[in-house]
C-alpha cells in the first residue's frame, strides 16, 4: 500500500504546557500529571478478616503477584503514581481498562466514578490543613474488586490512620465485613475529612470579618478574593462528590450490598451539608466584600468630613483676616479703638456657629 | 496471623477540634457533640388513650423498660442526651440502627428523615427566641415506633407545652387518636414555631430599615450583615423541612395512616410557607445593604456639596481681599475715597451671584 | 387512672403576636387572623340556571339552610369571615374538612388549592387598586361543590361585578353552565384583575424613572425600595396561581369538566403572562437602583468639579497676591511702575490658561 | 322566577385603561387590544399547488366564501384585525373556538401554541426593524387547518415576501408540499427575522461600548437602561418561541407531517440560538452598566487628583507668604537683604519636592 | 391558472447584512457564511485498516467519486467549504440531507448533532491559540457514515496531526478500529483542544489579577471587561457539547458501538470538566472588577487624604498668619517683643497637634 507522506496539516498551537503533552496522545495512554518528583512506587497490602490480619510491604510487583489472597479483604494501597509502567503492569494484573489507568494517574481529573462489570472505581479529593494551615487537596483513586479495594494515592500519608487503628484494634465492624464495607469506610474518611477543609474556611472568614470591621486596609480584599477563590476550588473538588454517592446508592451493581448502601447514605448526609456549607460561606465571602466597600467607602465620608469642617471654619475667617489685611487708605473700622477685638469676636463667635450647625448635622 | 505493627501512616491534620473528635471513629459511633453541660438524661413518659392519661419521670432505665404500655399511645420524651451509653441502652431496648443513634447526639446534623423499616426516624431544629429576643435553634430528634414517639431534646424546655395541654385538658382529636398522629402534632408545634422566628427577623429587618434611612451609621451595615448571617443560618435549618415533610407524604410506610397524612399536607403548607418568607427576606435584607450604600453616597453628597459651597464662596472673596493686601507702590485703586467700599460691594454682589448658582443647581 | 400535672415543661415564647394566638392550639382549629373589625356574616345567595336567576340574602343560617337549591347553579357568597361559630356551622352543612376551614379564615394563608373527595377548595388573593392608588390583596376562599360554589371574602367588595351583570344579564355562557364554570369565571375575574396591579406598578416604574433621571432625591431611592417590596409581596400572591391553575388543568376530579379545562388553560395563560411581567418589573426596579446609584455618583461628579474648578484658579491666585502682600524690605517688584498691572496681567493670564485646561478636560 | 336587582357588589377599581375594557366580559368575546387605527379587514388568499398559483384579493366575505378552494394549499392572509364582527363571521366558516378568536385579536397576547382537534393555532411576535431603526414587535396569528393556513396581521407590511417569491417563482420545495410545510414556512419566516432584531441589538451594544469608553456622560447610562428594557422586551415575546416550537415537533397532531418536523427542528435550532444571544447580551448589557460606574469613578478619581495636587501645592506656599504678610514690629528676616529672594528659593524647593512625590505616586 | 403579481407586501427590512442574505431563502439553500476568501475547495483523503495506510488529494469530485474504498476506514477531509456547488455534489453522493449541508456551510452555526438514519451528523467549534496568543474558534463539521468520517473545515490547519499521526505510526488502537473510532478520535482531539483555551484564559486572569492589585489603570477595567465577553463567546461554543456527548452515548444508533462509547464517555468527562472551569472563570472574572472597584476606591481615600491633611494642617495656619497680617491700628500682639517668635511656637504645636491627630487616624 503506497503512502505519501504530506499528510500533516500545519499545527494550530505554540506555547507547550503540561496539559499539552496529552495533546494528541491517543485515549488510555497512561501519562503521570501530577507535579511531585518521580519515584518508585510502593505497595502497602492489609489483608483482614475476623480472625486476624497481616500488612506486607512491596516494592516489587513480581513479589507481590506472587502473593496469595484467599477468603480475607485486601486493602493493596499504591502510594507513587508516577512510575507508569509499574501502574500499567498492575492495572493489567487486575484486569483495569486503560482508561481507568488513564483516570488513576491523572492527577488533574475532577472526581468521578464509573462502573464496570468487574469493579468500580471512583475518583476523589483527599482534603487536609497543611503545616501552613492551608487546605490541601490530594488526588487519590479507590478500586472496588471483588474482596479488593485498591487505593491509589501520590505520597505517603492520608487520611485514612483511624481506618487503620480500626482495622488493627479489631474496633467497630470493618473486620466482620467486606470489601465493599472497606470503600465505604475510605470514602467515609475522605468526606469525614471535608469537615475540617470547612472549619479552616470558616475560621479564616471569622478573621476576615474581624478585620474588614476592624481595619479595612486594601490587604484584606485581596485576602477576601483569595478566600472566593479558595471556597471555588474546594466546591469544585466537593460538588460532585454529593452525586458520586448517590448514584453508587442507586447502582445496582452486586458488588455494594444492600447493608452498606445504608452506611453511604450516612456519607451522603455528609456531603450534602459540606455542600451546603459551602453554599453558605460563598455567599458570606460576598457579604464580606460588600461590608469591605462599606466600610470603605465610610471612611471616605469620615476624611470628607473632617476635611469639609476645616475648610468650611477657616476659609471664611481667613477671609474675614484678609479684608482688614488690604491697604486702603480709608478703611475706618483699622482705626476703631477695639476694630481688633471687635473682629475676633465676630470669629469667634462664627467658629461657635460652625460648631453647631456641623453638630446638628452629627458630623461632629 | 502475622502482624507488623507499621501500618499507620503519617497524619495529616493539626488543629484540634471538636469535629475532629469523630474523624476516624467508626461511623455509627454514639458521640454526643453539644456544648452544653453533660449532666443525667431524664425520661418523661406520656401514655394516653381516648380514656385518660398518665405522666411518668424516670431517670433509671432500667425502671423505665419495666413498666408496661399496653394498648395506649406513648410520649417518651427523653431530656439530655450527652450520657451516651444511656442513650445507648435506650436505643437498643428500641432496636434502633447505631446510625440513627449517632444522628440522634449529634447536635450539629442537619435536619433530616430516614424511613427503616419498623420506625421512622426525624431530626429538626426546634427554633425559639430567647430572653435576649434573639432566635434560638436546639436538636430535635422524632422517632415514630408503633404505639410510641421517642423524643430526644437537649434541655428541659420546648414547644410542646400546647401539645401537652390538649392532652391533659382533651383538647381537639390528640386523644382519639395514634401515634403517627402525635408524631404529625409535634412536627407541627415545631414547624409553628418557625413562625415566631420569622416574625422576629421581621421585626429586625423593620427596625433596620428605619435606621438605615434615619441614620446610616457604619453600625447598621454591620447589623445588616448579621442578620444576612442570621436568615443563611435559619435557612439552613428550615429548608430541608419542606422535603422532608414531603418525603413522609409520599412513604407508604404503614407506621403514618392515610388520615394523618392530610394533616402532613397542612404542616407542608406551612413550611411551603415559611420558606418563601425567608426567600424574602433574603432579598430585602440585600435591598437593605443597597439602601444603606445608597444613603451613605448621599451623605457624602451633601458633605462634598457643603465643602464646595463654602470654598466656591470664600476662595474668590478672599482672593481679592488679597489683591488689595499688596504692597505695590503704585496701586491707585488704594487711594480712591470709596475704593474700600467699592470692594465690599463688589464681594457682595460675588456672593450673592454664587447663591443663585448654587440654588439654580439645587445645592442648597 | 392517675394523674401528676407537672407535664408542662418550661415555656420558651416571650412576645404576644397573632401569629402566637394559633401557637399550640390543634390543628383545624378556625380563628379568624384578619385585622378587620369583627362583624356579622352576611350570606348572598345567587341561584341560576338558563331559564332564570334568584338573589337572596340571608344573615340567619337556620333560615338560608331551610332554603332549596334544586337542579340549579348556586353562587353562596360569605361576606364576613371573622365570625367563627358562623363558619364552622355552615362548614358542617357543607360537609367541610375542619383544616379547609381553618385556611378559610385565616387571612395570611398563602393561596392554594387542594382537592377533596366532594370538593374542590382554593385560597387565592384579589387585587384591585384602592382609593389611594394603592394594591391592595384581600384574602378570598373558593369551593366549588357539585352544582354549589361558595365564596368566603371579608368585606363587601370585590371584583365579580361583571360576573353578576353577565348572569343578570344573560350575556356570554355562563347561565347555560354549571358550578365548574362559575368556579372557572370567578377565578378569570381575580385573574384579570391582576393585570390591572401589573399596570398600577408599571405606571409607577414609569414615574420612577423619569425622577431618577430628573431629580434623583434620597426619597426617590426610598421609593424605589418600597416598590421593589411591594413586587415581592405581590409576586408572592400571584406566583402560586400559575401551579394551582395548573393542578386544576390536570386533575381528574370529575368535578371539573373538559370543557371548563379548557377556559381554566386560558386563565393559566394569563397567569403565566402576569408571573413574566412581575420578573420584568422586578428587575426593572433593580435597574432603577443602579440609575439612581449612577445619577447620584454623576451629581457628585458635578460638585467635585465645580470645587476643583475654583479651588485650581482661585488658590494659585491667591498665593501671588500673597507673595506681594508681604513686608520684606528689599522686594524690587513692589517698586516698579507697573508692578500692580503685571501682576494682575499675569493672574489674568493664569485664569484663562486655567480655563483652557479645563475646557481641554471638558469639565466645564 | 323572582329578581332583586341589588346584586352588584360595590365596585373596587378606579382608573380606566385599555386593559380594564376587558374586565368583567366574558372569556371569549372578541375585543381588539391594539392601538392601530381601526380599518377594514382585507384578506388576501394565495392558493397553489405543484401545477401553479393563483392570488386573490377580498374585502367582502361572502365573496371569500362562495370561493372554492378544492386540492391546492390555500394561504388565507387577513390583513387588519381591528374590525371584530368581521373576525368572527370568519372565525365561524373556519369552525375556530371563540377562544381563539379572542386571542387572535388580542395584539397583547403571548405567544402560545394551542392544538385543537381540527386546527393548530398559534401567536408570535413579528420582528422587524423601523425606519428609525428600532425594534418593533408585530402581533402575528397563524391557523393550520387540513390544506390551509390562517394569517392575521395588523398592518399590510410583513417579513414573508421571500416566501411569496418561493411561491410565485416555483423556488424550493414550497409548491409540492402541503400546508404544514407552508406554516414551517412562515415560522421560519418569523423566527429568522429575529437574527436581525439581534443583530440591530448588537450594534447598539458596540455603539454603547465606545461611547462608555471614550464619553461616559448620564446620557450614557440611560441608554444602556434602555437597552436593558428592549433585551428585556424582545426576551419576553422571543423566549416561548422555543418552547412552542419544541411542542409541535413532540406533538402527535396528524396535521404536521414527520417530514415537516424535520425542518421545524431546524427552526428550533435558531429559536435556541437566538435565546442563547439574547442572554448574552442582557449580561452585556449588564458588564456596560459596570463599565459605566467605573469609568464615573475613574473620572472622579481624575477630578479629585487635580484638586489635591492644586491645593497640596498651593496651600502651604500661601501660608509661608502670609508669614512674611505679618506685621509684627520685629521680624528679623524681614530686613534681611536677601529675605525675600530666600523665601523665593525655599518656595519653589517645596514646589519641587511636592512635584517628586506626585510624580512618585503616579498622579501625574 | 391566472396570475395577478402584486403578490408581494411591503417590505420591513433595510440594512443589508451576511445574516440578511439568507433571510426569505428556502431553507435547506447551502449558502456558505464565513469570511474566508472563497478559493477551491480540496478533498484530502485518508484510507486505512490494520494492514496499512493510503492518503490522497483530490481537487476534481469526479476523480474522488471514482476511487473506491472497499473494507477499510476512510477519512474524508474536506478542506474550503466555500465552494457550494461542490458541497452540494459532494453531499449528494453520500446522500446527505439539504439541511445538513446547509449546517455545513454555515459558520455561524452553533454546536449542534442530529442523528439521521444512516449517519449522525455533528457541528463543532475547534478552538486553538492564534500567533498573537488570542483564542480563536473555527467551525467544524463531522459527518459518521458507515466505515466514512466525513470532515469539512474552512482553511488548511487544524487541530488533528496527533491523530494522524496515529494513523501512519500505528500508535495505540486506532488502525484497528472502525470509523465511529475515528469520529470519537477526531472529538476527543476537539475536546482536548479546548483545555488550551481553558488555559489560556486561566493566563490572562492571572495577568490580570496582579494588575488589578499593583496598578489600576482604567484599562484594566477594559481588559476585564473583554475578558469576560471572551468567556461568554467560548462558553457559548463549549457549553452545548456536554449535552451533545451525551446524547451521542445515550443514542441507539448502531453506527456508534458500545466499545466507543466507552470512549465518549471519557471526552464527556473532560467536557464536563471545561464548563466548569469556564464557570469557575466568569466568576472570577466577576471578582476581577469588584476587586478593580474596591481599589479604585482605595486610592480614592488615598487621595482625598493627603488632601485632607494639607488642607487641616495649613488652612488654620494661615488664618493664623493673616490675623497678624491686619492692618489695625491697635493690635497690641505686634508690638510685642517676641510676638513673632510666640506665633511660631504656636503654629509649630498646632502643626504638630495635627499630625498626632492623624497618625492617630491612621491616616499618615
Amino acid at each position: 500500500m503506497a503512502t505519501n507522506k504530506k499528510l500533516n496539516f500545519p499545527k494550530r498551537k505554540k506555547k507547550k504546557s503540561r496539559q499539552q503533552n496529552k495533546l494528541g496522545k491517543a485515549p488510555g495512554t497512561i501519562s503521570y500529571m501530577g507535579d511531585k518528583e518521580r519515584g518508585d512506587s510502593v505497595i502497602y497490602s492489609t489483608t483482614y478478616n475476623a480472625d486476624g490480619y497481616e500488612t506486607k510491604e512491596f516494592t516489587d510487583l513480581e513479589a507481590f503477584f506472587a502473593e496469595k489472597r484467599t477468603d480475607q479483604t485486601s486493602w493493596i494501597n499504591v502510594v507513587g503514581i508516577s512510575d507508569e509502567p509499574f501502574i500499567e503492569k498492575l492495572g493489567k494484573h487486575f484486569n483495569l481498562n486503560p482508561l481507568v489507568l488513564e483516570d488513576i494517574v491523572n492527577t488533574e481529573q475532577r472526581p468521578k466514578v464509573d462502573e464496570y462489570d468487574d469493579y468500580i472505581f471512583g475518583i476523589f479529593r483527599m482534603l487536609y490543613i497543611s503545616e501552613e494551615e492551608e487546605i490541601v487537596g490530594e488526588h487519590i483513586a479507590l478500586v472496588l474488586l471483588e474482596n479488593t479495594v485498591l487505593v491509589f494515592q501520590e505520597v505517603k500519608a492520608d487520611v485514612f490512620n483511624g481506618l487503620r487503628d480500626r482495622i488493627t484494634g479489631k474496633l467497630g465492624r470493618i473486620r466482620t465485613r467486606g470489601a465493599d464495607y472497606l470503600f465505604f469506610a475510605l470514602l467515609d474518611a475522605i468526606v469525614d475529612n471535608y469537615f475540617l477543609a470547612i472549619e479552616n474556611l470558616n475560621n479564616r472568614i471569622e478573621i476576615l470579618e474581624e478585620e474588614v470591621y476592624s481595619n479595612p486596609e486594601p490587604v484584606v480584599a485581596k485576602n477576601i478574593q483569595l478566600l472566593k477563590k479558595e471556597v471555588l476550588k474546594i466546591r469544585r473538588w466537593i460538588f460532585p462528590v454529593k452525586e458520586l454517592i448517590s448514584r453508587l446508592i442507586d447502582s445496582e451493581n452486586p458488588l455494594i450490598t444492600k447493608d452498606t448502601k445504608l452506611f453511604l447514605r450516612d456519607v451522603l448526609d455528609h456531603a450534602i451539608e459540606i455542600n451546603e456549607s459551602l453554599q453558605i460561606y460563598r455567599e458570606m465571602s460576598m457579604s464580606l466584600m460588600e461590608m469591605y466597600m462599606s466600610n470603605m467607602s465610610n471612611k471616605m465620608n469620615e476624611v470628607m468630613k473632617v476635611l469639609t469642617i476645616m475648610a468650611s471654619i477657616f476659609i471664611p475667617l481667613t477671609f474675614i483676616a484678609g479684608i482688614y489685611g488690604m491697604n486702603f487708605d480709608h478703611m475706618p473700622e483699622l482705626h476703631y479703638r477695639y476694630g481688633y477685638y471687635v473682629v475676633w469676636i465676630v470669629m469667634i463667635l462664627l467658629f461657635i456657629g460652625m460648631m453647631f450647625y456641623f453638630k446638628k448635622k452629627k458630623w461632629l
